[in-house]
């Protein structure tokens, strides 16, 4: 244990020292994210509920001169082991740093602390007529500084963007302990390099994100979504393209197979129809008349495109009810064995059918069960893998699918994280979908921003030793 | 000059020797961009125009053996002096470099060369039913490489972003010539450090770009604008708050005051009307359900908020005219005096009506002509100043002026660069803006991607010697 004879001085740097855990119990709470893989080394020192920029600062910089691990944490709920220990070291958790400290409805900002639940900002936007549309399927527990973390989008990215697209301004605890903004509180901003986007996706190894200001738009009026179910995968891929072309602009494009139907059907009874290949959800905002018109147009394309039948919620519980359905998907695996775990990956769209092949390919192959849902729209997939992961036969087998569904969307253009980052999970992936020469300057600009190598150590590439 | 004896061995570089331009006479042409101001320092030894990656890539690493400065330039129309040398050095021009290499419509991306002009690619993405949004006033000859490098927005950025928005991966000849490809050609990506985004605003000071992957939009339909003149500035400002808050999403929302309508109308003879303090122009697009709905919906609210008359264009014809007269005010300002300067400054919007009266009581107090037109939903103004820049006791009040603006902007909360960059000619003002310890970041990573400082050295901030 890397603090074992310097805990009290951790308890006085605190506002409030009841927000320092230091037992081997309480911390081993901390030991895990939603990868859901344990071991001893991960259990960190000590776990601090940080409440004021003030008490990051001070740990920080402590940690600093000590050469301790510092692992910013929000709701936990990345699936790559982003914000676990690797070698002990000081948990920072910002669920107590959760206040909107400003919605600023005529310039359009929210400025928030690092800990904002994105549903909370989400609906306290809407108090104001505005909107916040990154939408991760975890947003009613996932925070905004884990998501700037993670580079997080969710359904809305097709129409909306990720997060990148509403960071303005960050707030951020350096490596020292000295607090620096990144950005302008303008909607734009073109003076000297972009470090708040460079913070954006870098999971915390380069600084501590503590506030942030964001972009919000205006709220759409309404909203509705066409449920399509199709008979192969080919169709459903094509009618997307045929949407997007034909000037119909959806807010997100959906996509269940027939495992993940079932799968939520019997979970959730949501009425989904079982018996088809899979399903698109095209989902259309705007005001009332945008709704009615974009949804007539699209329908007579999803049909020609050979929708074997399509569906229109028409009330508004109805509308949630397809929706809830869709975002318990990862929950609704859960139930089938004791882990699930909800892969990544990204291709151009026109190569998409042949992806969702090689997944099929390759769950057959490796005996595995998969469910595949994902953004369709965006090329987007999460293949979800239910599995037992101490079975060994099966976890190899499972570590073996992985690497070959990464290599199989690398030589389809696309890449192995859209959305949930690198982490500890697919560091060892990385030197096969970066430039060598862009990972060097990864480790020298981390070099830069955290010359000790303090900020979430091991996570996206292992520094070596100088 | 720095490459006096030198010039043969450029010339073998380059797969066509005639691509290299030695002459004074010749350089002398690339010793300014928009910004207009030359001196003899700044006349560069060579312009390349380079025709290919590998063209790039042996000049610069020649450069970087030789200590020779690299300034890369597309059409030279930036606003800051951002491409114009210090001392001497190699211009890349990249205006021969304009194939688009791939419009792939069912991934919705575009695949260009670096000196691909905007409108060019707007109109040809359009031909697939896509949508290109970055629209700076002078996108029918400004490129892709200019908008990257200097974080480029326009009118639409209210709706859809900036350019940065769109850049999915980045191919870059780095400071020793290597060739490195940042990001992903997918739609998201959340693999490493966002070096893309980076390079975005960072003026070719950490690299070269050559080759850009953005993404696409399905095109809207249909667009239309409702041009609303008011009898104050602050009914104006007013009447877009309540038009943003009220579930309306306007794709753009422009600003002229009395000296830009008149100036333009002068130019254009556009039937603006001239009587009014200012006008503000709404667009809206979407299909023409969309566009007809909420004009209908905006016009009251416009009306309701002090409007003091509205026009709504009834033809194609018309609706081309009033863009085109928007479009025009900084031609139209040129010929008012020798010299105009549109200067770029951004504040949240809450404090805009004060920045405009600000702007008023500057110009009024250094007795300068000012026109002020401006992307008003964004809080983005341009301030365009007409002055003949050799009459020295005008120029120094316009640089007088400009200092005032730029500390009322500051102090309003708001930046000194929305979309033009720093360049030279904000250089000085930087450490007015940015947080010390960000510059210092600044100059650390810029150590990182150029140890030799080749790369369009001094712009953004001076390196000190070390």
């Amino acid at each position: 244990m890397l603090l074992k004879n310097r805990t009290n001085e951790l308890k006085n740097l605190v506002d409030n020292a009841d927000n320092v855990l230091l037992s081997k119990e309480e911390c081993y709470c901390y030991a895990e994210d939603a990868l859901n893989f344990t071991d001893n080394s991960k259990i960190p020192d000590a776990v601090v509920f940080v409440t004021s920029i003030e008490d990051v600062r001070r740990v920080v910089k402590y940690a600093n001169n000590h050469n301790i691990p510092v692992i910013t944490r929000g709701a936990g709920t990345n699936m790559v082991g982003a914000c676990v220990c690797t070698e002990g070291g000081i948990i920072l958790n910002f669920s107590k740093m959760n206040k909107i400290l400003e919605i600023d409805a005529e310039s359009m900002t929210a400025r928030v602390e690092a800990g904002v639940v994105l549903g909370d900002l989400k609906t306290e936007a809407e108090k104001f007529g505005l909107f916040f549309p990154p939408d991760p399927s975890n947003f009613r527990v996932s925070t905004v500084g884990g998501a700037v973390a993670q580079s997080s989008g969710g359904a809305l990215s097709f129409k909306y963007g990720t997060i990148k697209d509403y960071v303005l301004s960050l707030k951020v605890v350096t490596a020292n302990g000295d607090l620096v903004t990144f950005g302008a509180e303008t909607t734009k901003d073109s003076v000297g390099y972009h470090f708040a986007q460079l913070m954006v996706g870098s999971e915390g190894t380069l600084g501590i994100v503590v506030e942030a200001t964001l972009r919000l738009i205006p709220k759409p009026q309404a909203k509705n979504v066409i449920v399509a179910y199709f008979n192969d995968v080919k169709s459903a891929v094509h009618a997307v393209n045929k949407i997007t072309s034909e000037g119909i602009s959806p807010s997100a494009i959906e996509f269940m197979d027939k495992n993940a139907i079932i799968t939520v059907e019997e979970y959730a009874h949501c009425k989904f129809k079982t018996v088809y290949e899979c399903l698109i959800m095209v989902e259309i905002d705007g005001d009332t008349h945008t709704v009615d018109s974009q949804i007539e147009r699209a329908l007579p394309i999803l049909e020609k495109s050979g929708a074997a039948k399509v569906y229109v919620p028409p009330s508004k519980d109805d509308y949630e009810r397809v929706w809830k359905a869709r975002r318990t998907s990862y929950a609704a695996a859960s139930r089938l064995a004791p882990d699930v775990i909800s892969d990544d990956i990204i291709v151009p769209r026109k190569n998409l059918a042949k992806m969702i092949e090689r997944c099929n390919e390759i769950s057959k192959k490796y005996n595995l069960r998969m469910c595949i849902a994902g953004h369709i729209g965006d090329g987007n997939l999460h293949p979800q893998v239910v599995l037992n992961s101490s079975d060994e036969v099966e976890f190899q087998n499972y570590m073996n699918a992985k690497s070959e569904m990464y290599s199989s969307a690398i030589m389809l253009n696309g890449t192995i994280s859209a959305e949930h980052g690198v982490g500890l999970e697919k560091r060892a992936y990385l030197d096969k979908v970066a430039d060598k020469k862009s990972i060097e300057y990864m480790k020298a600009v981390k070099r830069v921003f955290d010359p000790n190598n303090i900020l979430n150590p091991d996570k996206i590439f292992k520094l070596d030793k100088e």
